[in-house]
């Protein structure tokens, strides 16, 4: 048996008798929500999932045990879109903390958040440190070399640093992974420049704004999907699932030292 | 286009166009629970992830929407077994509320919840509903023609009525369509012959019982799995999907008189 | 002093020297709700009050504690209708789970919900398990053979099957109980007869439809309320009683077997 | 008809009709607690029940609506005490605020609390004023004429101003209405003299503190009861009557003046 | 090192060793809220504030710890007047209750909630008893000789007893402390003379009701503050103070007696 | 008047009346934890209420409404330590819900968090997304030119960019504005240097870790605060002041742009 396995498909005591401490549980998350026309609703959850299959497909050595995707994420930012199906806040953080619980029963003393969707970002962070004082385990979030919506690289230069939804690396990766569900005649470039004119406000500036997605543009998108391949998404998957290996190995292994 | 679609391949605009009032949400919930040394824990959850997707392979015909499978459910009853991983009950209140909530802002006007665990059953009974009064949603929860454990038909004579988790049905069911991950010779006769010791205490008698799955015994299976076979389960799993097409083919055309 | 006891009637050292490990406290729980125009709000609580009641009188020589009527219920089936005082599902829980956390500290180990309201019944199955587990209580939920709409036999012929709600069966138990607040004058037949005409949908079949008793009919009754009579209820509520005793006789000595 | 009313003796419609904008209705709640070992469990809550029936048997030109008693009250001072059967304050907030919401269903618009527990007291001015600002509703908190713990009169100077449960005042209200349920004989004199030692610290003084009854004596009686009688309840009792009668007189031509 | 110390001013190992049985952590707690034209919206929790530093001051012989101000607390009855800024009543518990689980890892064993609003009280009352018996801490609520409406003595007879809100005492208080946030040409009389035309209703009488500042009087002002003064507000400020100090010099030394 | 004001110090009409579209409310929080043994327990709160009196007095042109510092923020990552007073996040959450309605009650459009503590950062800007979904409210959250702890820029060399909590930066601040609560003599380095030894796991990395403080260092400060000074402070305070009145000028005039 690898020892990369996934929870749902081991039976109860199998799976109890496997874990030991070193073991790292991953609870990858997406998202389900408007990426404009041309992306399906479930692209961060569909790269998500196939992003812990990869990782176990190709990193049988590590000793992980991936729990099942949650689909539905925090989606706040969408909400004026139809289509967008959205835990609220505390519901993520009610799952998650039940998740946690389930893990300790099961023998676990590491828990790491895999997340496929920016807007969760903030909602996870807390969370592992909640986490990590309700219940003891040694929690991390893990983004790896994502797309930039999920917290990877700066988007492309022809993006303006703003292609962070629905852009060229999700649309890549997303024509890499799913072409069918790509609509390419829908894209269009929506790239809000308007917050360059602002120069303590906006992403990453000393004052941060709490935005809708149609704040900054009509159709929801942030960035330039028309320069998208399947490629370049084949080379960022790939680059992804590298880097999510390097991080998890180095989880395994990872201890705070004992002053 | 086929009527019958899944909410996370489509784009939003593209799945909001096309939602009408006879449009039926389907969200499928499992559980992620023990089932006994041999069948894996994400069995609930695969079996109603497959009805799922052979409803809407075999009936295009219909307007449907299914949601993104929820893997977790509320596995209770099984949290003395390691590997069980459980939501607890206001959790998954929340977590359908959202998703109701969800399907209004989406155009919808009818959510359907396909249950593939016993165990959710009560909860989700009475999540409906609430969840109407709340929402104005007509809503409904469809079991079909399931294994036992999740609401359908008494269990073979063999297992004495009682066949209800990890026995025949379920066991045939994963024979058939997950038999990788089914360890036969782990599979033992386990079945609580104790109950019909009490005459008005028991499964559909006058006092239930708060039952927990090792209260029925030792192994928390309730059944015979070493009868169980993968002729068998394709029958049952075939059964069950004609069955749930013929339950929302009803549904799509569903309507309380007005008096 | 009899073995069957209210709680409210004795000293709290008395209770607490008198209780073992085989004592059973009784929680009744009923509704206030629209039973049409000829039956009063306060049936359901009227009903399972005279029942814990009659239970005590009868069965003195059961270990019984019998805590006070719960008179408010879950009646969103009902919230249309102007009189119906309902708690929300989540109120009482949280009521059920005070009375275990009281129950607990007198020493109690067996607690049974006695149910006299059909709207309650699937909270109620949820709830005892979740106070079995939160608490280590052993819980029941008893209906006993009280009217249908509490659980008991399928109604009349006369009424298809359908006699759920103010219908002959708590119609008549209501005549024998407190006929001067019934008023036959008022009763009319409603039976929810379209109901018939749905194969798959309606109660007890493959899909549940979350109905609200004016879905049912204008009246909000279902049943034939006019074919009711006091010696039918007689029948019927004594019927119930002796039913009662038989449950609870064997709730006494019931214990989970030690696998 | 008595303009005097239970609702659980009313069809929902014939309630309905019968509600005017001065119709006063009436929550009475009461306690299941210690009151030492010669008093029942359900003092507070029998007591308070008997008001209300004797409230609408002799005031039945009064416009009120009395809804069935809330036995269960907050009685966190005694939960040392086996037997002791309390909510959590907040358990209490949600069944008054479920209350309050059937009400205004109901085409209620004063809704009044008749509390016949001390240890409710606090709560219940909170609750009136947050149920108000969230409904609308005029509320109020009634505690009439009733023993010491109630809010009522100061109590006897043999009891150095200290018998506020389980003393001279509620032994005697109960040898009245329910003298089977009382042991004299257990009665034994409990003052917690020691509060005099404190200046600033105690009841009504500038620091209250926060104290559970087997703070105040080893029994948890704070009071005289061996001075009680029924002749003496009688005459409370039938002065809290009339008392309550002259409020409720007061309260149904109450209303704020308009500036 | 003065034994009255703030906590915000010591290292986190300095406070902790310097705890000790018999220390007591004072919380204070004010409002913001409609105090009528002519007081500022703090005037509750500056004059609380102010009371605590004066402790410090001129009781540094006590062993006291005080933990910064809560300036936010319960004004449902000003939320009808712009510029209130209040928490809900859930909240108010929840930040105490944080607090003296906060107390409670520091080594306190007694914890003071020191009231600068009347508006607070019933809240506090209540909170003090929740949190001992949830945390074990000895708790107390204590207001002082504070102007009329933070629960000290009956107001001037020339405001016929009603001066609760904004009148003499108010703010001659801050005429005292903060001269410049008075705007005396603003300062009206409002005396809600109309609560005396009842005999049961009204501020400690038999029934009380829900009352919002604007039923008491358009401005929302109950008192005469066109009678405050400096110098009186001078002396009302000083009796508060050293009222405190000998309240707390007896909590110092407070404990319950063993039984 | 000035622009710049106080909610606290005005009366509630002259607020509402001050109050236009383009009026920035701001609530500033902190924390009361420990910040190792030369620092004080209120670092956090002070610092920040210090930047909000100076923005105010030295921004007068700006249309700003100061709210009373919220003392108490979110430290969970302290809480090993005693001393450390915090809320929890939930409870976090429900003040700022609870300042938010307030602000929408007092006419205001606008609401900024001014953030104190680097622990509060995350649930701030989840918070701020949900409140404006929520309320409607444009929602910012500005921490400006603060010392490394609190969002500011990285730290000195010499503490190996990890100077996050009481180091070079909190500490000379400190010495700025309250040198006699700063005791240097107990000022040591502590620097997580082993924090190198990783490549995937830690600040900012692609794995993030949910650290507590004294995961870092055994005294729970991370930094070198022998190299603190307070000309240091006073430079570092200045700019941080004069950032912060430019990110609030470009506050006032911001909208998102009208698609």
């Amino acid at each position: 048996m690898s020892n990369a396995r996934f929870a749902i498909a081991l039976a109860g005591p199998t799976l109890a008798s496997s874990v030991s401490s070193s073991t790292v549980f991953i609870q990858p998350i997406g998202a389900v929500e408007h990426h404009g026309p041309h992306l399906p609703l479930g692209t961060d959850s569909i790269v998500v999932d196939e992003l812990a299959k990869a990782l176990v497909a190709e990193r049988g050595d590590l000793d992980l045990v991936v729990l099942p995707t949650l689909s539905y994420g925090l989606s706040t930012e969408h909400i004026w879109a139809p289509g967008t199906l959205t835990m609220a806040a505390t519901t993520v953080l009610a799952v998650l903390h039940d998740v946690a619980t389930s893990v300790v029963r099961a023998g676990g003393k590491r828990l790491a958040l895999l997340n496929g969707h920016g807007g969760n970002t903030n909602l996870l962070r807390l969370a592992i440190r909640e986490i990590r004082a309700a219940t003891g385990l040694d929690t991390f979030l893990v983004s790896g070399d994502l797309p930039p919506d999920n917290g990877g690289p700066p988007s492309d230069a022809r993006e303006e640093g703003l292609g962070i939804h629905g852009g060229i690396g999700e649309t890549s990766v997303m024509l890499y992974l799913r072409p069918e569900l790509v609509d390419m005649e829908k894209a269009e470039r929506s790239v809000p420049s308007w917050v360059h004119s602002y120069e303590h406000i906006g992403f990453g500036k000393s004052a941060e704004f709490a935005w809708l997605s149609n704040d900054l543009s009509k159709s929801g998108v942030a960035g330039d999907p028309t320069l998208a391949s399947a490629e370049l998404g084949k080379q960022r998957f790939g680059d992804s699932v590298v880097g999510l290996g390097k991080v998890f190995e180095e989880l395994v292994g990872f201890s705070f030292p004992h002053h």
